[in-house]
């Protein structure tokens, strides 16, 4: 509970419309788009950076815990409230005022506030993104403070790679505001503090401006579906793929038989793309990127693309059993139905880990052969982007199965997969949705004791006040 | 002065072949590439980061300072010791023998005293390197401490991006190794620890040891130059090849008339590509390039690029004045030749300053109008790399300018240069250098109190012995 005292001294600090108050209306800011509902003492939805440093600073002083919330899309219970009622939220729901675009620099200045559909809508004119590509439509700054990766991270990089500058609120008792706003591309000036920022699920300091990097809008995309002959030509395709078409290639991504089965039967509008209902093993999605129209006299992207499949097709090495071209748009919403078809179908435990890219089809392997042994009822329905190593590697156990009235079922499984990833593969077990609550237990088994130690100094040198879901030291 | 009983202790850690104490072997280690000359007390070359680890404990233990020192070609003093003769040189260049290429992965994890050519030629025949360019032939480990930048940051950006794991000796008493080598490019587990170490000149620690990122080698390059019609069509130019050329483009340099003429008067071997002696205002170095060999049917990448310049000079903009396609070596070796021509025609004062894109050519318009009111006898002969907004300004004193008697003069002249370029355009002291002794000034005047303090604290927190020339606290 917050007391009444505080509240309205905060309520005094941002007016009427910077708090929610009222249980009904704070609904939303306590539910996870995954996982668990927490409940809130308090929100607070501060217009300006100014405003944010006013009720944090209030909040250090008087010992409240603040849990920094942005678009609360995020996967991994970083950004809502535990059950005690104590913990208050932060939205950056209405930091969305100030949006600076500089178009000769390719660089956005604005509030963390917007969500990402929105800041792409407002730069489509100017032939200009943020190219991180998601699921979800997060706001800005919980895309900084997640580091999200996505679908074109081959191209482009994480949102870490994006992000020219911050400015970021510190939970000290004066709220410092740490000004490291930068719009220039080379600046080797002394440490890069933003960085500290960036993945950090908001734990040292609460990122409510930024400058991004844009990049040049596609104006002719094309798409394939790769069917490799063995999970050991995944690799050399994606090898041959880079060789043969260079700086177009802006998606690798590898999809399991079942989970383009369970979209398939999950979403009814869904073809699929194989003859007499035949689904293979594994199916590779290509994608390919031109920021220019078409010009007269030059190959269409399609061409260019079934012109390095042909190559391909007729090399010795014949890593392909089958492959063809055809309508992005189609062959995307395959893609993009994977999650919610496994979801449908099944209790859905889900990991989101990474490999190097030699050992992801290695590691799959691995878990086809032992996990049947070490449990019952589960189909693995990975998929992942092959071409940075990540893997959304999801089981989906069999509603009735009686392993899930087992309390430490899930746990069992998660540490027994977790080991395998990590400790036999060199794996992360966090490749792209960082670290909440969700998987705070195995970044404790995980972390050494030294960063461990260097993580809680670096807490209190920045914001030593209750700040997050995690505790990184 | 080093202790003899130091010096011997240190020896019984290294062997005979880990120390330097003779003076003249120690004149390399001294000398830096352009500015100032030190005194080592003795030079430390440990093989391995187990031997690192133990000089440096010793040395946080007995109060002597270090110095790490990598391949020494940087400009700021980064890597010398001062003239006191107290402080120890630690050089990487035995670090040097592990080396270990994951080409599916394009990932290198390796000591970190080899040679950026060394690297590169081993990588050759894989199809792979490690894409950031320079003038000069670093060691792996000063990449790291400087974050070099070079001409193809469009591209590859620079080395904090394409630095995936590093390995780090902390100077604490106990010389504690920071393991941080991971291989995966997908990994947010926690605070990203490895950014500390990169672009901060050794001042936190010793990186011994990294995983690096690789990009396939290109298979075909193209060149050409283009003569903006004015100062104000540099920054359309770029937008429009950055929009007709997407991916392929790899470099766009802008080189001043008077650059270009020192270049011309000091290498005989070098051809003006103009007819009859002209050299245009402002020169631009296009390149663009792909990772596959010519396919038959398909357009030569000097048609391309062709096909580009001819849409953009018939286009009603019109933003050129002259372009041509040219063989890249010939192209490349006037850009490469623009720091020894100003160097060997004047005193050199050089400035590596960066920018918004669209304030370079501002900047350097500013300069041109105001610098001659204020100061006798200088020419400026700036170029740079306009696609990333960094700018080498140099300016060009005659020899026999009386100025240079005034002991007062150049520290008069860089602040006046740096108040103009930081305060008025909000530009960069240092794009892609780093700091070191020569700009420790200019560090100390603009970086805020608040950024000070936390970088003490980190200070506190990884390495509080004597390690590097710079004091970012």
């Amino acid at each position: 509970m917050i007391a009444g005292k505080h509240i309205e001294a905060l309520r005094g600090l941002l007016g009427d419309k910077g708090i929610v108050s009222e249980s009904r209306d704070m609904a939303a800011y306590q539910t996870g788009a995954r996982y668990d509902e927490g409940v809130a003492g308090l929100v607070l939805r501060p217009r300006t950076t100014a405003e944010t440093s006013s009720v944090v600073s209030y909040c250090v002083r008087n010992d409240i815990a603040l849990i920094p919330q942005s678009g609360n899309t995020g996967l991994v219970s970083g950004s809502t409230p535990d059950s005690s009622g104590d913990q208050i939220v932060l939205s950056l729901d209405r930091l969305a005022e100030h949006f600076e675009l500089d178009a000769g620099n390719r660089s956005l200045s604005l509030d963390a506030g917007f969500r990402l559909s929105d800041v792409n809508a407002r730069l489509e004119s100017h032939g200009l993104f943020f190219p991180i590509d998601l699921g979800a439509d997060p706001r800005i700054g919980g895309m900084l403070s997640t580091n999200t990766g996505g679908s074109r991270f081959l191209k482009y990089g994480d949102v870490r790679r994006n992000t020219l500058g911050v400015k970021v609120v510190l939970a000290d008792e004066a709220g410092t505001v740490l000004d490291l706003n930068c719009d220039l591309r080379k600046n080797n000036t002394g440490v890069d503090w933003k960085q500290i920022f960036v993945g950090t699920s908001g734990a040292f300091g609460i990122i409510t401006e930024c400058v991004l990097n844009l990049e040049r809008l596609p104006r002719q995309t094309a798409t394939a579906f790769l069917v490799p002959q063995s999970a050991a030509h995944v690799l050399p395709l994606l090898t041959v793929m880079e060789e043969r078409l260079g700086a177009y290639l802006s998606a690798f991504e590898g999809m399991s038989g079942n989970a383009v089965a369970a979209a398939l039967a999950h979403v009814p509008s869904l073809r699929n793309p194989f003859q007499g209902g035949h689904i293979p093993d594994y199916l590779i999605l290509v994608e390919v990127m031109r920021t220019w129209a078409p010009r007269e006299g030059e190959q269409s992207l399609d061409e260019v693309l079934e012109t390095a499949l042909a190559e391909i097709w007729e090399s010795e090495a014949a890593p392909l059993a089958d492959a063809f071209v055809g309508p992005p748009a189609e062959m995307w919403s395959l893609r993009h139905a994977l999650s919610e078809g496994v979801k449908h179908a099944a209790k859905l435990i889900a990991f989101d880990v990474s490999f190097r890219r030699g050992d992801i089809m290695a590691f799959c392997e691995r878990m086809r052969a032992d996990l049947p042994q070490a449990f019952d009822d589960i189909t693995i329905c990975d998929f992942g982007h092959i071409g940075d190593g990540g893997v959304h590697f999801n089981l989906a156990v069999k509603k009735d199965s009686p392993q899930l009235a087992d309390p430490i079922f899930e746990t069992t499984l998660r540490q027994w997969v977790f080991k395998i990833a990590v400790e036999d593969f060199g794996g992360s077990f966090s490749a792209e949705h960082a670290i909440g609550r969700k998987n705070q237990a195995i970044y404790d088994a995980y972390t050494s004791d030294t960063l461990k130690q260097l993580a809680a100094s670096l807490k209190m040198i920045t914001s030593p006040g209750k700040l997050g879901t995690v505790t990184f030291g």
